[in-house]
């Protein structure tokens, strides 16, 4: 039972607990966890001696705070919940609570360097039916390798950016030419957030995940299809997808997520040695996606093939170091209905068949002006659910 | 004329001056500038009001210094080769003057984003050739999209580092394994390094390159052909190249290679209008690559397809933004002929065609404790050849 005023019952409830980076008036960007429709004030909270965290609140971002380890995040967790919760505290904390109207939330850390993966078997067979119909769905390694990529870390930008149109080459029967992208699309996916680093050369195992991970945020990985399409071979995407990515506000910590923690889907034929995880467990997360304000898909992260303990062995059995800050983000979340795609390439099927909205207007891929919002919730302790906060942007025309 | 001995005639004279980051002793990271054998200790100058850069040389990176601009690097240059040049700054000046042999090379910059171009015709060509034998060795975007993709920032590792093999996922006869590579390569770059931002949702025109780039690094991208292979569909290389991306310890500025500008080749069919660079300029940089102290390539940057202004106008085509640090390489540069590629993976022709060693040894791929170093010259004023230092790396077994 939380003190705090509307708290209780909250998606946002004291069970909860998201981290973030926010900005008020015109003092500078100080860490705080939002509780119910308030955030409290962490830098002043330790400051003030309610809170001990080797000055790490004090910063501008979460990155020494998840530097620390996860003892540490789970003893800040603790005594958070106890300020919140113990009514002795009120007196102290309240004037620490900042009505969350009335701050500006900023990128909540720095990120170091930026992973996207590939981990949906219904998204990758639906991609792959759409560009190479009549061939097998997926390619030879997809079962074996939790394919993946390195996308701009220095584009990912916070919920609420505008997202400017971009432009690049695309493929015409005439031959290439270079405009606004006409097939600007969305990947709702989940990420997650490295808090403690690893050694170059060092491999970290699919047990020590939740060492590393400090938390989760929503990602959405704006993707222009046009110009992928025409630039992607050999090495990958990178102007397609290198114009922003759009991360949550909120991280929530692992800790807030141990009640979603579910099997995941068996993997035939059986992983390398390295990617073994037993326990093998996804998590039940219900994204949802809105476009201009109507829901328009549900995609459920239980159903992904690779979990994020093996994405993160994947990413360093080569011995490639982490760094606090690394973002590695699940790819696009399809589940196997229409309903359940995390990309308007497959909900409108390669843009052959247009949404309905309930206006009446209709759309394949992304017009200026139009809002995307990802939203998820997942299971929380006793029955109750818990929010992961929102990732959305609007866009904009090139300049 | 400088007045440091050994400074005159040297190929780090006084019209190279290549600034990098050294500690001595116990002392932390310092900026400085190469100056024949010595370092001029750049934070020591600040601080003793011999030159003013708003006191960015007294930080432990370059990034700070980057930042300020291309009048200030001009200036610090001028003001420099005064010191260097004028006896009459001699008293003042040589006493911070560290001889290279008592000094250890750190990183210079912190790497931002990190990009892989792929801009040698004659590479492209040679790897088509030999992994799609009897198909056009160029795929159909090539001549129109400088191929590149996001590599990872934080395993980029100083000159001098050992390279532990990559331990990854390759394929076999019987299905896929796991274990160390066994087609370990170089490949010999040259890296752009990036030292004022632009910002999200702008484009930085081919004529704004030199107002962007500060200067010049070598780079070795070491590259596990086999895990490469496997993983590289499609989503681009991943593992097979994160491991580990060898810099030079020096960054040569921009300003001292107005000399190796040449006209970069023709390009057919025309390219679209914003890469139109017009002069259509690259650099004459002779690199050299020794294999075990053996030299078996020396790889021509004046032939590579895509200039680096080019390169930086594609990066921002689509509103993506720079930050201070980010490096850009080139890709592997080859020439035409075999002694002027710059992977093993073509002078050995797919690892078909062994070099053989002076001593009698051979090798395809890299084997444990081989040291490969690539180095590079470059044009000066008046008939001089300057030195853009060395990249170096020791391969070690996995741990």
């Amino acid at each position: 039972m939380t003190w705090v005023t509307g708290g209780e019952g909250s998606p946002y409830g004291v069970t909860n607990l998201p981290y973030g980076v926010f900005r008020r008036g015109g003092h500078g960007p100080r860490i705080g966890v939002r509780i119910g429709d308030f955030v409290l004030d962490l830098a002043g909270a330790e400051a003030a001696g309610l809170v001990l965290a080797a000055g790490a609140l004090g910063r501008p971002t979460l990155n020494d705070f998840m530097a620390l380890g996860r003892p540490q995040w789970t003893a800040v967790r603790q005594r958070v919940t106890e300020l919140l919760t113990d009514a002795a505290h009120r007196p102290a904390v309240e004037p620490l609570l900042v009505p969350l109207r009335e701050v500006e939330l900023m990128l909540p850390f720095e990120v170091a360097d930026y992973v996207d993966f590939y981990s949906s078997e219904h998204h990758a067979s639906n991609v792959g039916q759409i560009f190479r119909p009549g061939q097998p769905p997926l390619l030879p390694n997809w079962k074996h390798v939790p394919i993946g990529y390195h996308g701009r870390a220095g584009t990912v930008v916070v919920s609420g950016t505008p997202v400017i149109r971009p432009t690049g080459q695309r493929a015409t029967a005439q031959g290439p030419t270079t405009g606004p992208s006409v097939r600007l699309d969305i990947e709702a996916e989940v990420g997650f957030v490295v808090g403690v680093p690893s050694r170059l050369g060092d491999r970290v195992a699919v047990a020590d995940f939740a060492d590393h991970v400090f938390g989760v945020v929503l990602v959405n990985d704006w993707s222009a299809r046009d110009i992928q399409a025409w630039e992607y071979q050999p090495l990958g995407p990178f102007l397609g997808k290198s114009f922003a990515t759009s991360i949550s506000a909120w991280v929530t910590p692992l800790d807030a997520l141990a009640d979603a923690f579910v099997p995941a889907p068996d993997q035939d034929p059986p992983v390398q040695d390295y990617l073994r995880d037993v326990p093998h467990l996804g998590l039940d997360l219900a994204l949802a996606v809105e476009w201009n304000g109507e829901r328009v898909s549900e995609p459920p992260f239980a159903t992904m093939y690779w979990t994020p303990a093996q994405q993160l062995a994947h990413l360093t059995v080569n011995g490639a170091s982490l760094r606090t800050g690394d973002l590695y983000a699940s790819g696009t979340v399809s589940g196997p209905e229409r309903g359940q795609v995390g990309s308007f390439l497959e909900l409108t099927w390669g843009g052959a068949e247009p949404v309905k909205f309930a206006d009446g207007a209709t759309r394949t891929f992304l017009e200026d002006g139009d809002t995307v919002t990802v939203t998820a919730t997942a299971p929380g302790p006793d029955g109750t659910t818990i929010a992961l906060g929102e990732v959305t942007g609007t866009v904009l025309p090139p300049r």
